[in-house]
């Protein structure tokens, strides 16, 4: 079985609600933009990938009802607008809503109110298109780049906080490596974080793990280690949000000491991040400030204290990994770059290894 | 003000209830070798130094009522062995019976049933003392080391677990280190984890710190290694549940983890022990048995489950830090010594640092 966290058909979408995971399967019914606005706002659904793939399938459901009558662009832009303020460091819907935007102005010349419409649903539905077969493309490239290490044995992989499904337009990035592997016979065993203080690890990869059947096993962040040394574990796998020029790599807090841990004891690290979480504007991590977030998500779990009350907390929501220390590669949907090749294999000036 | 987590006077003991922590502050009163039973056994006392002296002070309270009539030894032996099968892995109770009872035997040659009431009772009160002293030698001999490096300047030390009056007789050990440099107003901060599954970090650490006015920030065990990137840690100082003839140290899990990123950081790393937490039978770490615990503790918390329903778990209880990585060394009562130099420091062979 493959889980389908978004379930598209031309006019009508539903999500699961994450709030409700992992232990109520719901979907729900999302009839319109500002019912986009509030799950994303409310965080039914997260993930910066399937925030935006979410809110423009949400525009398209509209657009196919006729929203926006004689003048859809100006409904558009209100649309997009709305929905990027949801969650506002989710960068992905706002790079989405720019390119969208300047297709619907363009378009908008020479089509009339109708085909303008259609236009604008078949360009949201090919992002959602391309950006699972990007997913696949990732699982697939990497995938293979694990197993040319390691011909004819099942491998093991440990990877870290929820980069699945559930965070994508589907099949994921790093969890769709671990989804090729198993799809291939190839993997014995992921083991993942549970990823503190938000849990994605015990709540979403090990329910996506557990519903399709794939061999997991759940670990605390501190076990990481251990379980390199003890699991024979053949490569680390790891989304990112942000891939800069010289492969210095945000991701989700933790990462960093992962990656620190796997070359301790000699075991690949890899990235795996469509070239759209990609910004070679930045020329290396150290100009990525680090977002720090609330206390309440260390010192209480559903509102429950945890902690002693009156303790400072620091709560740094993710951390950059230098590029000398993802040693297996970046696995994008054009192939697996060492972190010195991948500006030149972005911008066309490589080919993949 | 200085936390007290076992009060003992003469006849009277009581002790802070662990299982209210860190949102209630309860003492209760433990009137018999039955109470401490149960209240070890249900964990309201934990830490295998303090489940010992608790153990015995209840013995030695029962003692000063004259418990044990005519035929004292038979008590004492019912007793310690009633005690030991509580929590028959906290090694500590195990060994301070077998001593005590030795102690009895030879006294009962000699002495009439009330004056072997009377060195019984001495012994276990003797012990309480010895235990809180060695603590605060451990403190105050780890940081002067740790200051030797750093003339002059305040320290930031990063913890694991709970080392404190909490797990001890008293004062403690990783965390005495830091008492001792709080008392010497050169503690700038103490970065505590918090320490998953069990959350001793956040539960308990956090709460002295907050008692004693101890300037301290909590962290999740994954942000570690970000910690000590960007909070300037001088030193790094865990616990022990056992170091053996070689220095490789068995203690709560992630403490392996904290050890590779310290090495990575070139932070020095040091384990704070008493001399009676190191068994130089066994030859090195390899030879430890990882205890593997349920997995409840990492899919619920007080009861509520927080991960997906059929997740496997690995629940390793601790791990085992390599000598290689106790790069500041091991803190003991006697001084502090490389992991090489523990065998003869520790068999009089060698003299403190």
């Amino acid at each position: 079985m493959t889980l389908e966290a978004i379930r598209y058909r031309s006019g009508s979408l539903q999500i699961l609600n994450q709030l409700l995971l992992p232990h109520q399967t719901e979907y729900e019914e999302l009839r319109s933009v500002q019912d986009a606005y509030e799950a994303i706002k409310c965080m039914k659904v997260r993930g910066a990938p399937a925030i935006a793939i979410v809110g423009c399938l949400s525009l398209a459901v509209e657009l196919r009802a006729g929203a926006g009558g004689d003048d859809p662009v100006t409904f558009i832009r209100e649309s997009l607008c709305h929905l990027t303020s949801a969650r506002p460091t989710a960068v992905n819907m706002g790079r989405a809503a720019r390119e969208l935007m300047e297709f619907a102005e363009n378009e908008s010349m020479e089509k009339n109110s109708e085909q303008l419409r259609e236009s604008v649903i078949s360009w949201i539905e090919d992002m959602l298109e391309r950006d699972v077969n990007d997913n696949k493309k990732i699982g697939n490239y990497g995938a293979q780049h694990i197993l040319s290490g390691v011909p004819r044995a099942s491998v093991t992989i440990l990877t870290h906080c929820n980069t699945g499904s559930l965070a994508t337009a589907g099949y994921g990035t790093a969890l769709g490596v671990v989804r090729s592997l198993h799809a291939l016979s190839r993997l014995k065993r992921v083991y993942c974080t549970e990823t503190r203080p938000y849990n994605q690890g015990s709540r979403l990869t090990a329910y996506e793990a557990v519903a399709e059947g794939i061999p997991a096993t759940l670990i605390t962040d501190s076990m990481a280690a251990l379980t390199m040394r003890e699991m024979d574990i053949t490569a680390v796998v790891v989304g990112a949000d942000r891939v800069v020029a010289n492969g210095d790599t945000a991701n989700k807090v933790g990462t960093y000491q992962l990656a620190i841990a796997a070359k301790h004891h000699g075991i690949p690290f890899y990235v795996a991040a469509p070239s759209t979480s990609c910004d070679l504007s930045l020329e290396s991590g150290r100009d990525i400030i680090i977002e720090v977030r609330p206390p309440e998500e260390l010192t209480s779990i559903n509102g429950i204290p945890i902690a002693a009350p009156g303790i400072e907390v620091w709560n740094p929501a993710f951390d950059v990994t230098p590029h000398q220390l993802i040693t297996g590669g970046i696995i994008t949907e054009l192939g697996v770059f060492l972190p010195s090749e991948l500006q030149a294999a972005l911008t066309g000036r490589l080919t993949a290894l």
